[in-house]
């Protein structure tokens, strides 16, 4: 795996829940971490642990990644390494709004940070794996992106954005050894989950990030879009729906979930 | 008609091909126009026949709308005039490339025309037809959108962008009176298409432009996604495929259009 993915990967939005399980599974296969997000305290907490436990290198960098020089910054941080998987996590935890009342602010950040800047850095990346005939490229989607629903409308869209990016820089990267992939990801035991208003317990048990990371890492091959078993039934149904009746299925079950 | 989605309608990307044959249904209805397309010249060629054939109101402006002051720009020159339809239809000619080799320019112009810019404008508008309690918000997207494909993962992204988005504002403004959806198109023959790399005549002619618009105009209360009769079939198809199947039947598809 590691002559496969590594030596390095980078982990946007590497700090916490899914991203930090995601930088053990990689570390485990003795793979160094580049791991980028906004709070450096978190970073700095997370990187000492895998050091502690993996003995790898860590590296962190505390930045913004809705910023428009996000990519240069980390260009030139990076540019002693090779980075031979990037993983895609970082989301802005929204907060649900309906679009006309949503903050302008809020609404471009998400889309900086789920649509602008992934392509961007899966271009910049990408051409390097592409040029030495491996890597990998992880975009975590959601299954909420499968329909709009109400009060989650850009974010839902954005979600879906990366999962058809996915499958077109699949067909484009994979025959160039790289593989590339969605992760279509259903309610996950998160902090970030536990921050939004969809904390709720429900009858269905949040998954938990190191089975989901686990997943996704043991089938970085399996691109374009990767569905965990439990989530296929839903991921099918809620496709063949009429769009309409797609649309009330989604807002319901995420009005169920709201605490 | 014009009560419901009058007594003015904008329409972004309105100097020809499919903008056209929108502005021509609405005019015919009675509907006056704001036209917004990069082009003064082709723009104000077809305000003209616009005002002799339907004798409505037309105004028109030349804008780039990936500018990021585009909304303040229109905004400011709608204020004396009630938008009661806004039909997305820009959708910048990009030239197929691979992700790794795009022109990072070209790639933000196609995500501002088709994300951002498509979001804010909505939003803008979306509010104040909520608070009439009528209108409409038309987003053009393609079938193309359904799946990934080679050479266009940037443009198939946005579009299902575009989709999803239209699918969740058309949950949250419906209730209020106003119709929302996103309509799939196939090949039209348009200008655009005939520019493009994917204008070779196929067994299975372009819809013609004026068909699709009629039918879009027909059906706005129908949302949240309008699919033409006759590309019914192949949405449902191509939704139902397992992705990795989807990707290179989609990839396959545009390679036979390629000229």
């Amino acid at each position: 795996m590691r002559e496969r993915y590594g030596p390095w990967a980078l982990i946007a939005g590497g700090s916490e829940g899914l991203g930090t399980a995601f930088a053990r599974g990689l570390a485990a296969e003795g793979i160094n971490l580049f791991l980028i997000a906004r709070r450096g305290e978190t970073l700095d907490r997370a990187a000492a642990e895998l050091r502690a436990t993996y003995g790898v290198e860590v590296r962190t960098l505390a930045t913004d990644l809705s910023a428009s020089d996000a990519l240069a910054k980390i260009g030139e941080e990076v540019q002693d390494i090779e980075i031979g998987t990037l993983i895609w996590n970082a989301g802005a935890a929204e907060r649900p709004a309906l679009v006309v009342e949503q903050d302008v602010g809020a609404a471009d950040t998400l889309l900086a940070i789920n649509v602008l800047a992934p392509t961007g850095f899966a271009r910049h990346f990408g051409e390097r794996m592409a040029r030495r005939g491996r890597g990998a490229i992880l975009f975590v989607s959601s299954l909420g992106s499968i329909a709009g629903s109400k009060r989650l409308a850009i974010y839902a869209a954005a979600k879906a954005y990366l999962q058809i990016f996915a499958e077109g820089l699949w067909a484009e990267l994979s025959p160039s050894g790289v593989d590339v992939a969605a992760l279509m990801i259903g309610r996950t035991r998160t902090p970030a989950l536990e921050r939004s208003e969809y904390g709720k317990e429900t009858a269905v048990p949040a998954a938990e990030p190191a089975d989901v990371a686990r997943f996704a890492l043991d089938n970085l091959g399996e691109g374009p879009v990767l569905v965990p078993p439990e989530l296929e039934q839903a991921f099918s149904a809620m496709r063949a729906m009429p769009r309409a009746k797609a649309v009330k299925a989604m807002t319901r079950s995420l009005e169920s979930q709201t605490a």
